[in-house]
C-alpha cells in the first residue's frame, strides 16, 4: 500500500466558472472530484466485480448501512475484518446512513426524536436505528466516509412537514457528530446532509447549522425524488452558495448524465446514483453518443458494437445484435456487460469532466456534449 | 489464427485401462480429450464471458440449436458471421440437434417421420425440425461439431417404444449423414447418438448402424435423465465395446464429477453438462474437498475461501462468507463467482484425468479422488 496521509481533505485545485476540480484525500486513497460513486448497495455493484469496477476507472464505491445492518450485520462484517476486506475493494468507501432506505424500503416504520424504528423488508424484524447507532455501524463496516443520519421525506410535502425533518435532521447532525467524534478512527469522516425539501430559506438554513459544526463535508440529500431536474437545480443553486468552498460537495441519489454535467456547472464535487447499473440490467446502455435501447428490435441484426472507441470491452467487443439477444433473453452476460459498459461510461463521463475543468472550457464542452449524451438511439 | 488442419479427426495417445488420453483435431483446434464441454445453451454459458470460460480452461463449448433456431434464428447468426462471431468464442463449438430439448422443454409437440413440429416455449410459434433442418440450422450457425437429430424419450419406457424411437432415430441419422455431406463444409463433423433406453440388445443394435454409417464420430444420448449412476453406466458398459476406438464418444448431458470420472474410466472422451453452472447459479461449489452449499449458514463468519490453491480467483480470492451473503442476498455476483468456480473445477477435473491417464495411474487418482469430491461440506 502507498503512503497516504491520516487526516481527511479535499483539495480544490481549479475552478472554472462554478465548476470545481479537485481531490478528496483519504488514508485510503485520493478520490478525483467531480467524481461519480458506483452503488455497491448489499457489499456488491450488482452484476460486476469490484476489479472491473475499478478498471473502470472509479476511485471511490458507496454502500449502505441500512442494507448491511441487516444483512449480513454490521457486527459481522466487522468480525470478517471490515467492509473492504469482505467485498475486496481497497480504496475509499462512502457509506449512507440508512435513512434514506429506511423511508423507501420499510413498510413499517415510526420516527421519533430518538431515531426511526423499522421492520426489515428481509424478514420482517423489527430495528432501530438512532443516529449514534447509524455512527457506531459505519464504523463497524470501515466506512472512509460516513453519512448523518437524517429523515427523508417524500416530494411534494407541505412547508411545517419539510421544516419539522430538516430540524429532526439537524439534532441528528449534532448527535452523529458526537458519536463519531468518539468512535472514529483518524482520517474517517462524517458528512452532514442538507435537507429542507424545495424550499430555498429551509435549505439555506440547514446549509447554515450544518456548517457552523464544521463537519469534513456536505451533501444536498432529499432531492432526485421526483421533483424534476429543473427544480432540483434551483434548490442546488439554493444551497451551494451557504456551503464553503474548501470542503466537498455531495449531491446524493445523482443522477442522469445530464444531471450530473449541470451539477458539475454548479459546483457539486461527488455524486452516486443505481442509474448505470439498474438501466444496464434493463437493457439501457449509455454511450458518448446517447441512450441505446438494445431491447429495441432494430438493434437485431446490427454486427456494430456500442462505441468501438470505448476501454470497456462491453462496449467495444460485442455486437448490438448479440447484446439484444442477451438482453431479450434475459440471460445474465447482457445485465453484466451492459453495467459494465454503463459504469464505464459514467467514468468516462467524470473524467472529461475533469479534464475539461483542468483545461478551463467546461461551459463549452458541456454545451458540445449536452445534446449529443442525451440521445435516445 | 493459427495454422490448422482442415480436417477433422481424432488421435487416441494413450490408454490407461479403458480410459483414454486423445485429441479431437478440428479446424478450430484441439480438443484435449477427455473433455467437458461448458454449456452455452443459448450463445451464453451463463453468468460467464467466453473469456473466463477460455481462462478455466475449456477448449470447446457447447450450444443449442433449439434454442438459437428460435432466438436469435439461425438465418441471423449467419448474417451476422456465425456463432463464433456472434458469441465471441474462437474455438470448436459443438451444437446439439434440438431432439432432446423439444421433448424437455416444448409443451405441444408431435413426432412422425418427416421430423418434429413443435411450439416454441418462448412465444408459442410453430415450427418443424426435420434431420434435414437441423443439419442446416448447425451450418447456419457455424458448428464444428453437430449432432444429428434423434428422439429423447423419457425413462422409464415400454421396450417397443424404445425400439421404435431408436429405429427412428437412425433413419434420420441417415437423412442426417445425406443433408451433411451436401451442406457442410471441410473440416466440420457429424455425429451419431446411440438411443434405445436401458436395453443392452437396443443399444448394440443403435451402435452397430451407426458405426456401419461411418460417422467421424458418436455420442451415447438418453442417459441421465433420472436412470441413477449404476443403470447408466451399465448401459455404458454395454454400449462402448461397440464403438470404434479410432473415433471420439460422447456421453451426453453428462454429469457429476462421479460421473465424469467412472464414464473415463469406462472409455468415454467428451461430455457436456449444465450442473457447473446451474449449481453455481443456486449457490453450491464444486471442489477438491467435496462440494460446499453456500446458503448454509454455517458459512456465514466464515473467513476462508472456497479453495486458495485454485486457479479461479471466484474459489481463491473471496471468503465463504462474502459466497454465502451473496447468495443469501440473490446477487447476480453469487452465480457469477459459482459459475466461474464450477467450470474452473470441472475444467480442472477434466485435466487432472487426463494427466493421471498419461501418467499411467487413472485407476489410483480415482480412487483417491472419488471420495473426496463427493462429500458434501
Amino acid at each position: 500500500m502507498q503512503q497516504q496521509a491520516q487526516t481527511f481533505g479535499y483539495r480544490l485545485l481549479k475552478q472554472d466558472g462554478a465548476a470545481r476540480l479537485g481531490e478528496v484525500v483519504t488514508p485510503r486513497g485520493i478520490v478525483r472530484t467531480p467524481a461519480f460513486m458506483p452503488v455497491g448497495t448489499v457489499a456488491t455493484v450488482k452484476a460486476l466485480t469490484f476489479d472491473q469496477v475499478k478498471q473502470a476507472g472509479a476511485d471511490i464505491v458507496l454502500a449502505n448501512t441500512y442494507h448491511l445492518m441487516l444483512r449480513p450485520g454490521a457486527e459481522r462484517v466487522a468480525r470478517l475484518g471490515g467492509l473492504h476486506n469482505f467485498m475486496r475493494w481497497d480504496g475509499p468507501i462512502l457509506t449512507d446512513s440508512g435513512g434514506f432506505q429506511v423511508m423507501s424500503l420499510s413498510k413499517i416504520r415510526k420516527i421519533n426524536e430518538e431515531g426511526v424504528r423499522f421492520a426489515s423488508h428481509i424478514d420482517g424484524s423489527r430495528h432501530l436505528l438512532t443516529p449514534e447507532r447509524a455512527v457506531e455501524i459505519q464504523c463497524l463496516l470501515g466506512s472512509d466516509i460516513q453519512m448523518q443520519l437524517d429523515e427523508c421525506i417524500s416530494l411534494p410535502a407541505e412547508r411545517k412537514e419539510t421544516e419539522r425533518a430538516m430540524e429532526l435532521s439537524l439534532r441528528w447532525a449534532a448527535r452523529a457528530q458526537r458519536a463519531f467524534s468518539d468512535l472514529a478512527k483518524p482520517g474517517q469522516a462524517l458528512f452532514g446532509i442538507v435537507q429542507g425539501g424545495v424550499d430555498a430559506e429551509l435549505r439555506q438554513r440547514s446549509a447554515e447549522a450544518l456548517v457552523a459544526m464544521d463537519l469534513p463535508g456536505y451533501a444536498v440529500g432529499g432531492l432526485a425524488v421526483g421533483e424534476g431536474q429543473e427544480l432540483m437545480l434551483r434548490t442546488l443553486d439554493g444551497v451551494l452558495p451557504h456551503l464553503p468552498s474548501h470542503k466537498p460537495r455531495y449531491l446524493m441519489g445523482v443522477g442522469t448524465p445530464s444531471d450530473l454535467i449541470k451539477s458539475v456547472a454548479r459546483g457539486v464535487d461527488m455524486f452516486d446514483c443505481v442509474m448505470p447499473t439498474r438501466n444496464g440490467r434493463h437493457g439501457l446502455a449509455f454511450t458518448w453518443n446517447g441512450k441505446v435501447n438494445l431491447r429495441n428490435a432494430r438493434h437485431a441484426d446490427d454486427p456494430a458494437p456500442l462505441d468501438e472507441q470505448s476501454s470497456c470491452p462491453g462496449a467495444r467487443d460485442y455486437s448490438r445484435a448479440y447484446l439484444h439477444h442477451l438482453v431479450r433473453s434475459g440471460e445474465y452476460l447482457g445485465a453484466m456487460l451492459l453495467s459494465w459498459v454503463n459504469t464505464t461510461f459514467y467514468q468516462e463521463l467524470m473524467a472529461a469532466m475533469r479534464l475539461a475543468i483542468a483545461e478551463g472550457r467546461f461551459n463549452t464542452w458541456a454545451e458540445e456534449t449536452l445534446d449529443r449524451i442525451e440521445r435516445t438511439n
